[in-house]
């Protein structure tokens, strides 16, 4: 089944101690629909400017992302520059330049509005609502945000997830959406507010789900991140993804499509924008996959 | 098969947002001995001035932990105090003064010294050795520390885990005594300093093994914890208890001795001091090994 995804397109700038990028593909739409479409159809809605290179709608095309939901607006692309020091665990932002994004209004194209899975990217949290509210019956959405939202918008955040399925963050905002320290309070807290599911990823420590019960997943243990920028959307992307694709939401399902999310994300790291993702295979996913099995296997006796 | 631990015993004064507790039993050897001896027979080594209370001996006896090495000098216990805010990640220490344990040289009863497993708990470096060369052919030897030896006694430690074959390490000790930020480096740098296993421990993170493979174990997810004090070591005691009980040292034992660690550390944070630990029953903690393994459960289709 296919999976609507409304979020950022950027072209940004990154330096991490392996090297530097400019004005890369990026974006939390683009890195999410990427890694979705290893697995399902994705139809995508963002803004990009009159100065997006035609190449990156090509990289995206490469996948059969559905880019009618591509606004082309006069001026320039989302624009994020930043850098990582040794330490690949914190982005530290340069500059952000918001520019056709600040003003970024989705429009879902009516052949767009039976989607019957949704991810809601990373975007504000009042326009998030906005697309939810186009939406004909989804059968399942998946939310993401950024500390940002939950410090200048908590109560649009509030109103949003309220509405969603399965929301995804990380843990620093974990604990500071829900005032725990705790993540198993934290997440009680957090899915009081609305949301059925939710995800809580760790970085190079894993992902915990919180639904009827609790999946523990480990991260895949990289000796190099290269670049982390991404990871996040990556992840959510290849959950989305593998949901889309084996069309149930068992607990069976869902342990497998976090599985699959740890596993996208970790290819995502190795390199700068989409360069791994572009070389990866359908092979290499499920090698990837068993060795996360293998990684926490045990048998009590 | 029998465990000798060599280690410190306390008397801890502890203050956590829920409660206090003066002068509870305490320290390395204690807390790994008491989680060991759920598994198997356990020799303590360790010293307690004279003002050590008999009922501590006694809850140490009922648990059949042999004290004949526990040696007792003029004076007083080690004693530290500390507290733990809302986020019981960390320690603060008040004071510690080391009275006995300062000049604590530790003496191996003959009995003791054909032990075949031997957990050099959290003591100066030094001793550590010493005590590794007054043990005649031990079958498996694990071995943990602190921040405090990487940074005043780093050659002493190093000269230490040439020697054993299994070492245990905090996340943060491990980045500190290799030098690399990423985990898996970092294992990899320790590892080549000698020892053939090593666990990071990870605190609410869970615990990873490296040994032939990689094992990366959840945590238990626990809403509240009370005390964190000597989870660490009981992890310990835990992990080489189990391995003294199944006799072997496969890959598949090593990881069950690993969640057998994280069982009984979660237990021992339930409640300040061993008061947890010593309502704990058999049921419970095949029980609790049991979630573990639900919570860490998933199919790859």
């Amino acid at each position: 089944m296919s999976i609507l995804v409304v979020g950022s397109v950027a072209m940004d700038t990154i330096e991490t101690p392996f090297g530097k990028v400019t004005n890369a593909l990026g974006g939390s739409a683009v890195y999410s629909s990427y890694s979705a479409s290893f697995f399902s159809t994705v139809k995508l809605v963002a803004v990009v400017g009159s100065d997006f290179p035609e190449k990156y709608k090509n990289i995206l095309k490469e996948r059969k992302i559905d880019l009618q939901g591509l606004q082309e607006e006069e001026g320039k692309t989302f624009h994020w520059e930043g850098f990582y020091d040794f330490d690949l665990n914190t982005a530290h932002t340069i500059n952000t330049e918001l520019n056709v994004f600040e003003n970024f209004e989705p429009v879902i194209p009516d052949s767009f509005k039976n989607t019957p899975y949704v991810f809601l990217a990373n975007i504000d949290p009042e326009l998030q609502l906005k697309v939810l509210n186009s939406i004909k019956h989804p059968k399942l959405v998946v939310c993401d945000t950024m500390n940002f939202w939950i410090e200048k918008k908590r109560d649009a955040l509030l109103e949003t997830i309220k509405k969603v399925d399965i929301f995804i963050i990380n843990e620093g905002e974990a604990r500071e959406l829900s005032g725990e320290s705790n993540l198993i309070k934290a997440a009680k807290k957090i899915r009081s507010f609305g949301p059925k599911g939710l995800i809580i990823k760790k970085g190079e420590h894993g992902a915990l789900l919180f639904s009827d019960n609790i999946f523990s997943a480990p991260a895949y243990p990289l000796e190099s991140v290269f670049d982390p920028t991404g990871a996040g959307d990556t992840f959510a992307g290849g959950f989305i993804g593998y949901l889309a694709k084996c069309g149930d939401l068992t607990d069976a399902s869902l342990r497998r499509a976090v599985v699959r999310g740890t596993t996208m994300a970790s290819f995502c790291v190795e390199n700068f924008t989409l360069d791994r993702m572009r070389m990866l295979t359908e092979t290499e996913i499920t090698s990837r996959c068993r060795k996360i099995k293998e990684l926490s296997h045990f048998e009590n006796i």
